[in-house]
């Protein structure tokens, strides 16, 4: 069922420490290790998005390494999650190639670590995909989506939370307990 | 009951691609990304094992900037992960820490990739935990822990599995995953 599920990783727009709208620079491990967990769990397809235009080439000179570049036969299996790696200008261009795959628009699910924003379960989000709708999961670099962005979403989803308060994960991590949690076989 | 759970990442002994038993480099993304998951589930402690003088003294310099200098009061949050961070010479030096702390030699658990290893599943481990045995996962660097090491162990816990045949994460990101399975609110 993880296969109409699509994860988008957005640089723009974000939020930085002091709340301002910024495009923030690519990290080589979120695509390594965001690329290798959606292989894991059977993901559609994973989506980079950045407006910089050379940002938007480093990220293809490193996906193309692993993929027809000499990484590639190094390490296999590197090469078969970062072949799900498709780099675009915006998150409407992200949607535009769904709904060109899956024939309709994907629900849009942004996540954020505010816990006063979500107004959708991972349980709830696990049926919708269990009912083959086909969705598209944003997540936010630097201090995370901005409010703009987030209010043209259809869905927030719940954040993850532990014991106590603290809850600042990497976004790399947060991306791998979602995927856990949506699609694991038990 | 995270408290009593403790996360090791294991520099040596661990194997590289070939099979041969190395000591592996510091990741510094590895002290980042898995101190700040530990904090989230309320874990209580993070021991990173190296043999190396010189990289057991780069964990610390990150560290200490984190802690006690500049960047604590940067980045507050950032300074509550990392002040998780134990670095050991050894995995038994961690276990003798921990025996110091919880006044019983913990049950010592390694994980893997491998499919054909495990004896534990998260479900049994976080029975474990409810009844306040205190508890270390071992992670392995590099291609994962040594045979030899794995066999010290009191248990080996399944490993994370998705849907088809490709297991092959990082370590942060099992890590973030097996934290959530064994200690998420819900």
């Amino acid at each position: 069922m993880g296969n109409r599920l699509y994860v988008s990783l957005v640089h723009h727009p974000v939020i930085d420490k002091n709340g301002e709208t910024i495009a923030s620079a690519i990290t080589n491990l979120d695509l390594h290790d965001i690329a290798r967990v959606c292989r894991t769990y059977g993901v559609g397809g994973y989506y980079v998005i950045t407006p910089l235009e050379d940002q938007a080439d480093l990220v293809t000179r490193i996906v193309d390494h692993w993929t027809t570049g000499p990484g590639g036969s190094y390490n296999p299996k590197r090469r078969q999650a970062l072949e799900l790696v498709k780099v675009k200008g915006s998150f409407e261009e992200a949607l535009d190639d769904i709904t060109a795959v899956e024939g309709c628009r994907p629900k849009t699910v942004v996540t954020t670590a505010r816990r006063d924003r979500g107004n959708l379960t991972c349980h709830r989000l696990q049926q919708m995909l269990d009912d083959g709708m086909p969705v598209v999961l944003a997540f936010g670099t630097a201090w995370g989506l901005t409010g703009d962005f987030m209010t043209t979403a259809d869905y927030t989803l719940d954040p993850l939370t532990g014991p106590g308060h603290y809850n600042h994960m990497s976004v790399r991590s947060a991306v791998a307990i979602i995927l856990d949690r949506l699609l694991r076989n038990t």
